[in-house]
């Protein structure tokens, strides 16, 4: 099995490149195309921001969803072979950075928002990315968060924070190596935004029709 | 199958205030008793207030438990039988007040932290007391709920607001009439904290040990 930490997140995401490229392009994953792609567009356009950076932007698919709305946005990832997929499509501009990088000096600009769709799953680096988020948020911005319902997708196991062995069921045959993730629970992301001086303003639950439960969770904290 | 409104709850209550009292003197609902009960009281205490509102006291337990503290406690319910056992027990003082008839006015003065423990159950009735919180509430004061968690008990059906028949099971055979509840959405929790001009400030999720589960769900709220 996989270790479970944040470096190993970034190892899996080398190693599934291809088939993520093709996953988007084809439109593979049925809760991203039928709720929670069309859920994160409303919700950042809702904020009627400027600039946006989409942190973990991978191939780059709501940059350039948002960048085609007017909206200038910077898509950064730490996977320099996304980043590559995503400059070759267009639509915003693109950096490769690592979470643990960002500072009052990483990326050099602010934004109105930051948006992190499915992309804050691991442990210290999400952690370090909230701490700064004040450094990179413009005043009245929102930190605007997509991530895995942790209550849906707790299954058998206890309701705690802690590491998951990732899964790729439901995708392609090509991915290997699933990705692991640090389940928080919704106190501690709740923690999370309000220890870091965010207000949480918003938690939105986009239900699947298909099965009649949240997709996702979405929160929106206020600077 | 009983009507599925607020006038309902009231009703069902009313017919069950001998096995309520009985229930909550001798212990009989596990997770209260393990968990929901310690967990409401260490959120109000770390509120460190002055003065609280026990809004929909029932028999008074938290009323007391409060009071034993040393914290000034009014206890309030629509049911009076309820506040009757309430009374015989002492510790706080007890009114009767019907949700609906809060207002700058009723009960006349004002409180450090606003306590409502698996007591915001039905619709409207709720609503108005959102809605008047800020007149009830003293500035920098909190507004605290403890609720059923609607992510784990919405079971087989959708998850989406609307009313639920009730269910006394688990509870001793002398309980009749469930009362029926409304549920909320997570979401819909939050937008009626923000939407009523309270800060969404914390989020707790009470695991039962039993379960390893949430037993419940605490939403704090700073006016």
């Amino acid at each position: 099995m996989n270790k479970l930490n944040d470096l190993q997140i970034i190892k899996s995401w080398k190693n599934n490149v291809k088939p993520w490229v093709e996953a988007i392009e084809q439109a593979q994953i049925p809760s991203r195309v039928e709720v929670t792609n069309q859920a994160i567009i409303d919700v950042v356009v809702a904020c009627s921001p400027k600039t946006v950076m989409d942190v973990g932007c991978g191939e780059g698919w709501l940059t350039r969803a948002l960048a085609h709305k007017g909206i200038d946005v910077l898509g950064v990832d730490v996977v320099p072979e996304l980043l590559e997929a995503a400059k070759t499509k267009g639509g915003g501009r693109f950096k490769t950075i690592k979470y643990e990088d960002f500072s009052t000096k990483v990326p050099g600009e602010k934004f109105d928002v930051i948006v992190c769709n499915f992309s804050l799953l691991g442990k210290e680096s999400v952690e370090h990315i909230f701490k700064e988020a004040h450094n990179i948020i413009n005043d009245g911005g929102a930190f605007i968060v997509q991530t895995i319902h942790p209550v849906v997708a707790c299954a058998d196991e206890p309701y705690q924070d802690g590491w998951r062995a990732g899964s790729w069921a439901g995708f392609s045959e090509k991915f290997t190596d699933p990705a692991p993730w640090y389940l928080r629970t919704m106190q501690s992301w709740g923690a999370l935004f309000t220890a870091n001086g965010l207000v949480l303003e918003k938690v939105i639950e986009p239900v699947n029709p298909q099965t009649n439960m949240p997709a996702s969770i979405i929160f929106v904290g206020r600077i």
